[in-house]
């Protein structure tokens, strides 16, 4: 996680002067080189310093995609995907220089298969436009991963959020997708069948790739139907392990709550403050439930019975959409309350993901050392897949507050790999956890570096994202 | 799928020997190498040919199977994983000979974590072994691909069956695997969280894999909570496109259906004469619904509005077990059913999957083809999914049978490729579908031997399997 660990590798400026050239010629206007653009394309919402690419396509087909790739292919020059640059981990980088393919232009549906709840969309589209294009079909997206990330990014990254518990991630949503290889060729990973058994799983491959293996071209993402209705609640616990001991009943018994958070007693202060409302400083969940009338009503009926049991305050719930938005807005800007809480400041938001059974110690350890640290840090967390976020305020001009945020990081990498967790729940590892994966994986991280160097022996998709290569 | 195509690969017989004698000295009489037992380890259910190895290692450890590994690996000698022979596709046939592991006694239980759901297991256990050591805990393991296969069996075919409408297949409930490499040396896929970012998905890589890119030692798998009420019934329909209609709305509407299953009138016929059943030999639906009382009377109620807006007939439901177990076994005995109807002959079971709303027009195109080549062939779906599996009845001792069931089959697998559909939804590549994998895939398959030549280099894990290597 150190900084000093994040270098730009070694650049061959002949190269990416001579495919500079090249793209030019062939893109005109649609490939510009202007510093402003470069730095725009290099935008980390991290403290990861930008590393700029020296030249952006505007892609606008996958043919576009596929002769950008090529071109670099012949120069050896890096080619960096980039969406909506809402990635955490610095996934957008150009630490060897080369050329960032932007897809904002890449965003249509092409087409939409109502029957088969499936869609198939450019990976330049975001998952609001997606939603809002789908909505006279009665279908919707359902992943949410609060930035209105790119489908692209979102599959490249393995992206959930919030509703995961009940939806699944994006490796349970994406069903094929089109990638340009380091050959330049266009190729699918799957027919639009909803499983298969033929072959490797190369969309599940693809999915979380980082782009380091191919250039998404096209997306085939399930769908699914706009529950008829949403309610949705709030409770507050004595203590954390209350919290998630309710989460545990609920996931045991099999309710199919579509959203469960977790809100620890400093982020509720953080949202009282920023969003106006009244909730007790406790650790807090959140829960949305989907489904029919008679459905949702079972279900928060189910949900208040377990709150009950677990030591909880009363549970409200409500199906008035204007109540719920208001709610949910304040869970979206847990990012802005705690940047709140200290005007001025940065925030860097990370993830990590632990067995739910580990979440209630996972998270008071965290807190215990926030307090030790004397670090200002709220949490949240998708409580019902065990993955929670950190939000440390700090001064991200001040070296020593850097210094002090990258060693907490590192403390709560190792705690969540101490109880069998993963040091990345759905940021990925970009150029930010590199340094953690073989500690989580160790051999493993090995076979990934062979199928890397199969697919991409000259390293030029994505290079030096998840793993450097030796 | 022409049998001609399944050819016998180069043995090497002085490795094979050289091999052979430094497994008796290591393994003693846990090493077999009697004709009868390498049979029974090249048993296949279809008529694929038995090519037998030339020793069954019996591992009782994962130290075992590395130790085979690396022994073969020297001499660079094939190895096959076994687990009960279940698979269709000639997945542990020897066509270069070598070394079959059996697993039948790793089958133990290595851990089960109520609380998080999840459990690890030794490769060899099946999931009928999983589900009677799990009673106590009040979860189950819902994966059910009809046959008592081993859970190593069935990661390794990517299985799924009757209930993958609402659990997944063994993509979605398998968390994490051990796996000993070509090289010998034991590598984890990933940690115990739900979900997580870090790097390559080298789980689902694994998953459906069928044994050429590593030899499963474990595999932890997602658990569920035994529902509180499990309620099934079944409903005819005048029409196969009703039927599958009926089948999209339920998708459609979000109801959670454990099962769906799609019955063809001969199916139907077979059943009634078999299990003692007096259906109307009309398109069925078996259906089960898993929840608490409250939510099975709920979904039951939701089905029975679609099946009458749909032509069906009276739904009756009951959550009444032994009725539903009498439903059921009729269901799961379809494969005897359907020997039944010409006594003496054989059973080949063939699988594809289309998009749902291509089902009954798949369906429908299908029986005319067995109608008008007189063959003898019910059907049965899971029409959740859009799979269905043709039961093909024949005098495999008759090469002019044999031919047609291979004409029949490459017809069956054009027609589900046309429609955007896989060859095989759950019974794997093997050997017997290889012909249909790059019409599927294309250039794709070329990306599957590149990993599969990085991982394997010298071709000795589960060789001529998915495909064979130039």
């Amino acid at each position: 996680m150190a900084l000093s660990d994040i270098k730009g590798a070694a650049r061959n400026e002949q190269a990416i002067a001579a495919a500079v050239a090249v793209l030019r010629e062939r893109f005109g206007d649609r490939f510009q080189t202007g510093e402003a653009i470069r730095a725009q394309h290099a935008h980390t919402t991290t403290y990861i310093p930008a590393q700029l690419p020296d030249g952006v396509v505007f892609a606008e087909a996958a043919g576009d995609v596929a002769e950008t790739v090529k071109i670099c292919a012949v120069h050896r020059v890096p080619v960096i995907p980039f969406g909506t640059g809402s990635s955490l981990e610095g996934q957008i980088n150009a630490p060897a220089g080369g050329i960032s393919i932007d897809f904002s232009r890449m965003n249509r549906v092409l087409e939409v298969n109502a029957e088969d709840l499936d869609c198939t969309v450019e990976p330049g589209i975001t998952r609001e436009e997606l939603n809002t294009y789908l909505r006279d079909t009665g279908l919707f997206f359902p992943i949410d991963p609060g930035a209105n990330a790119s489908i692209g990014g979102m599959t490249s990254t393995r992206a959930s959020g919030t509703n995961a518990v009940r939806y699944g991630t994006m490796k349970d949503n994406v069903l094929s997708v089109t990638a340009v290889t380091a050959k330049g060729e266009e190729i699918r990973t799957a027919r639009r069948a909803r499983k298969s058994s033929a072959g490797y799983d190369l969309t599940r491959l693809f999915v979380g790739a980082e782009g380091t293996l191919g250039v998404l071209t096209s997306v085939t993402l399930r769908l699914q139907g706009i529950p008829a209705m949403i309610s949705g609640g709030v409770c507050s616990f004595p203590t954390l392990a209350d919290a998630c001991n309710a989460v545990i009943m609920t996931v045991q018994l099999g309710i199919p709550v579509a959203r469960i958070e977790l809100v620890n007693a400093l982020q509720i202060r953080a949202c009282n403050a920023y969003s106006g409302l009244t909730l007790p400083e406790l650790p807090t969940l959140f829960v949305e439930f989907h489904g029919s009338e008679d459905s949702v009503r079972l279900q928060s009926e189910e949900f208040a019975h377990i709150t009950a049991e677990c030591g909880g305050g009363e549970f409200k719930w409500t199906a008035d959409a204007a109540e719920r938005a208001k709610l949910w807005k304040a869970r979206h800007d847990a990012y802005w309350a705690a940047k709140a809480l200290r005007p001025g400041h940065a925030v860097i938001a990370t993830d990590v993901c632990v067995p739910i059974s580990r979440l209630a110690e996972c998270v008071a350890a965290t807190e215990a050392d926030i307090e030790e640290h004397g670090l200002l840090a709220p949490i949240v967390g998708h409580a019902g897949d065990g993955n929670f976020h950190v939000s440390l305020v700090l001064d991200d001009k001040n070296p020593a507050d850097v210094e002090q945020a990258e060693a907490f990081v590192s403390r709560l990498n190792a705690r969540a790999l101490d109880m069998d967790g993963t040091c990345t729940g759905e940021h990925g590892i970009g150029q930010g956890k590199q340094a953690f994966l073989p500690l989580e994986l160790g051999g493993a991280v090995d076979l990934m570096r062979e199928i890397k160097r199969a697919l991409d022996p000259d390293n030029i998709l994505n290079p030096g994202k998840i793993f450097t290569m030796g």
